[in-house]
């Protein structure tokens, strides 16, 4: 039999104790199940950021996976602990829009977290990631029902982070989602939205510079160039081959991007 | 049958292979055993702050559960690899304090790991925790007995960097175990110890601020303002809400703190 | 029985979705396969650093381990993906020399990977780790023959950087292999082929510093001494006793090393 998933997204590092405490909890209360790191290091309170990348990485995963998010500014307040049931798989976070990305890909129900025997006996106030958060999720992994965990809300927190807005006939304004490891600038544009710009002359403007190039491949293009690719991520974005487009540019997550036809 | 849980605590960073290598010894020995890291980025050499963290991750394991800590500045020379036994737990370290506050914790039994057949048959000079305490931790996990693996001792290191020192009648001095990734500093004041800071006015001094009041949660302080909370490791915490406390004070592990009631 | 294991090298960081995505991809094929990290902080694009550190950590898995290294500059090029056979082990790869150090070591059979039926149905230009690598790593895992993987081929790329070069009668010119956490310089002189520096007096030069003792621990000698010691990787190492090395003489990996007999 196939063993249970549950994966951990966290701004938490892998400096400290607070990721092996979760892990902890989670296979004292689910021994067989597989966790999976997908990061720790989301930059410290970036929901969007966090949603970017479990949005990526949570379509790869097979039905039932248990995905934990936790990035959690407002942990000891009012802010309620959320399951979306979504694309046949589990999202457990906090309802501050963190999942924003998987509402707008997929038909999805949300419930509040608010049956207590789902939690750890004592909840602190600052590490509900231990108390909160990955008790539900090996209690899901074992085979909980959801309606069991809450019911259903409709007045989650939804951020709208992920699109461009149209802001002239042919122009638009989005920004930069992430920076990933090798400099690259993931833009909200889904390529699939843009297909126009392999038959269209264009500017995409970044920081100072303006990025006129669409490029198949990161080998077709000259080392220190910046042009613009369809990422493996679904979106367009910036980059130079064998060096960092963030660095040229001087821009990271959250800085605009305008996009003009010409 | 739930598999069987094997942690890894050490400063060897997540850059090497050294971490792949021990991981590959122990599935070599129990293949079915599940791995765990707590953390590799202690910072080289902290003993007390790798103390720290054991501590804080360990109970949330269930029982059986063999932590392996290598931070092992000795390794090489005499120093002794040992194996204590708490809270039904197994802990496999260097004989160097790096376990005191597992000690202070809980009853425990301590032996002195000699049996060299439960080591890799060649031990190198300088990696103990692939040759020594990586096999050791397969053989626990797959059921060998502790008594076959060495004779309990007694003269096992100990050190007291857990509890701060009362200095006067209203005074005692402590010091910082760790800095967290979001740059709370975490004191050696036990929160249980200091029920008194609820009712009674007081002045704790890191660096060159002295902070006067204890929060609840981060949500109820202004952003940038100092405060003390009871982190949910159960010491006290010198806290900021939204920014780093370490960077505003300029202090790092093993700075002193003074507590003083007015 | 024993779980398949499948493990990571890649230059993909922590920080991104790529690796929690090619682990979901692995668990949705291979549902019982137990994957393990190597590292993925392989400097980006440094094809000779991936290569030693996977020589380093593979003798330590047991037989048919799965080993992924993705390290690959080339991706979206017409360099092939391969699958070495080695030490009764399985190694995929991009065909750029990142197995070079398994070749050397070990008698060998690699074939091209061209069946795309192992692949993802849709191959990106520039994630081959997901779609390419992790599919191919987990249908070996759940057993598919090497053969129908693809046929054997004998062009495949192969660099030397695993050994000095003889320059005098008593001289040889190496290069730094890693910088290890600790600041430890791994040369790419094995220490089995250089038993004589036991017995005659010798200078290694790294940046501007002659280094003349071997030490047997790094115990022996003072804090801040460089010293040439036999590391746990089998090659000579240019240490210094509770401080790094790779600081005290500003070098890193690619640094040339010279060694001569007086």
């Amino acid at each position: 039999m196939a063993r249970q998933i549950i994966t951990l997204t966290t701004d938490f590092g892998l400096a400290d104790h607070f990721v092996g405490a979760m892990k902890g909890v989670i296979l004292a209360l689910a021994p067989g199940a597989t966790i999976v790191d997908i990061t720790h290091q989301i930059d410290a309170f970036e929901i969007a950021e966090a949603g970017f990348v479990i949005a990526q990485a949570a379509p790869w995963f097979p039905p039932r996976t248990v995905h934990v998010v936790v990035v959690d500014p407002g942990v000891g307040t009012s802010r309620r602990p959320i399951l979306a049931e979504a694309a046949g798989q589990y999202f457990v976070a906090p309802d501050n829009g963190v999942l924003s990305m998987i509402y707008s890909r997929h038909p999805h129900r949300v419930r509040a977290l608010t049956v207590e025997k789902y939690f750890l006996k004592t909840v602190s106030q600052t590490f509900h990631g231990r108390d909160v958060f990955a008790p539900v999720a090996a209690h899901l992994a074992r085979g909980a029902a959801p309606s069991r965990l809450g019911r259903l809300i409709r007045d989650y927190m939804r951020l709208y982070y992920e699109k461009p807005v149209r802001t002239a006939r042919r122009g638009w304004t989005g920004a930069i989602l992430k920076v990933d490891r090798f400099g690259n600038l993931i833009t909200n544009f889904a390529a699939s939205d843009f297909p126009i710009l392999e038959s269209q002359p264009f500017q995409m403007t970044v920081g100072l510079r303006a990025v006129g190039r669409l490029a198949k491949n990161y080998a077709e293009c000259f080392p220190g160039e910046l042009f613009v690719i369809a990422g493996s991520s679904g979106y367009l974005e910036v980059s130079s081959s064998h060096t960092s487009a963030a660095k040229i540019l001087g821009c990271g997550a959250g800085a605009p991007v305008e996009l003009k036809l010409i």
